[in-house]
């Protein structure tokens, strides 16, 4: 077998994704050379490490914050990891500062489904079921349509499921397990707070 | 009546208060040119306005944050005016960064006596009972030394009654009825997070 990659393709994957050397070449010849389908390749491994890191205590980290609109609108975020190395990596921090940016611009609810007050969910609950039954669905499939829009509400307002502001094929979820995937690391939000001037 | 005092005295009198300049000289007036008497006289008259202020809507402000140890402690505050125009002014923004810092530093658990959850206070009294019963105090006395107790709890975890980290002299409510009597309209702390790593 010839390889079909040079020692510059190695150099740039492992930037990419922080993999060691020899998953990079094994990628690689895995995947033609083709720089592109070796890091999906790596990520789609680095990801399934990461969710097996998920379990592992993450209590250390970095407190950020980020303002906006001439301190009309603000966020403060707690980014957790393993290890007061990682926190002070550029990775880690660049990571907390596009999350708080994002907080700031999306204004999720919670960070999970869990941080979801349960009032609000009984209110989208009741309005989902009135717009249902209006549009004179049968009794037996409305369950079902309000159980698709509650899934639908939970993903627009929790943190991890939101589309990441800057590049929407990403969820906010996908940019933390490629960041832990990256750093070897879990890497969790443990909470956060917005506070925008003028609201109820 | 021969005036005790010069233009400059008015002009000082003028900057450290915000006062008008008819109060200013009437306040000289008053306190035989002593600046300093003069300061405490129209501090004492603003913060009575203050006080009356204190109802108006403070639906304007700004959102401050302040970052301590190296991204370990993580603080942020909604404080709010009546106006665009005075959350602009320097003098606000130099308040909202000072108490920005105190919490960062005395880490308070809520704004008034009222945002300090019940259940906190129901595991001090647990506490402050068991103490003084321990000492041997009769029955009597018990519940009005608990009760004092309390109170002192609440002093020591309220910002608005805590002491100035900067000037202990100053409790940081004095020194927001000193910003509202010198920028003229009610200022209040809405809210704030403060994140700490590694807390429970």
């Amino acid at each position: 077998m010839t390889t079909t990659f040079t020692a510059k393709d190695v150099q740039e994957l492992r930037q990419r994704t922080g993999a060691g050397m020899m998953d990079c070449k094994k990628a690689l010849e895995e995947n033609n050379g083709d720089v592109d389908k070796a890091v999906e390749h790596l990520r789609k491994k680095g990801i399934a490490k990461a969710e097996k890191r998920a379990g592992r205590a993450a209590s250390e980290g970095q407190v950020v914050s980020y303002i906006h609109h001439n301190g009309k609108v603000g966020v403060l975020v707690e980014l957790n990891c393993e290890t007061d190395f990682v926190a002070r990596t550029d990775d880690f921090k660049q990571l907390a500062k596009h999350i708080a940016e994002h907080i700031a611009a999306a204004a999720p609810i919670g960070v999970n489904k869990e941080d979801v007050p349960a009032e609000i969910i009984e209110r989208e609950r009741r309005i989902a079921e009135e717009q249902t039954r209006a549009s004179g669905k049968p009794d037996n499939i409305i369950q079902k349509i309000v159980d698709g829009k509650i899934e639908a509400y939970y993903k627009d307002v929790t943190l991890v499921s939101q589309p990441w502001v800057r590049e929407p094929k990403k969820s906010i979820g996908d940019l933390i397990k490629e960041a832990s995937a990256k750093l070897g690391e879990n890497v969790q939000v443990r909470r956060f707070a917005r506070f925008q001037i003028g609201e109820a």
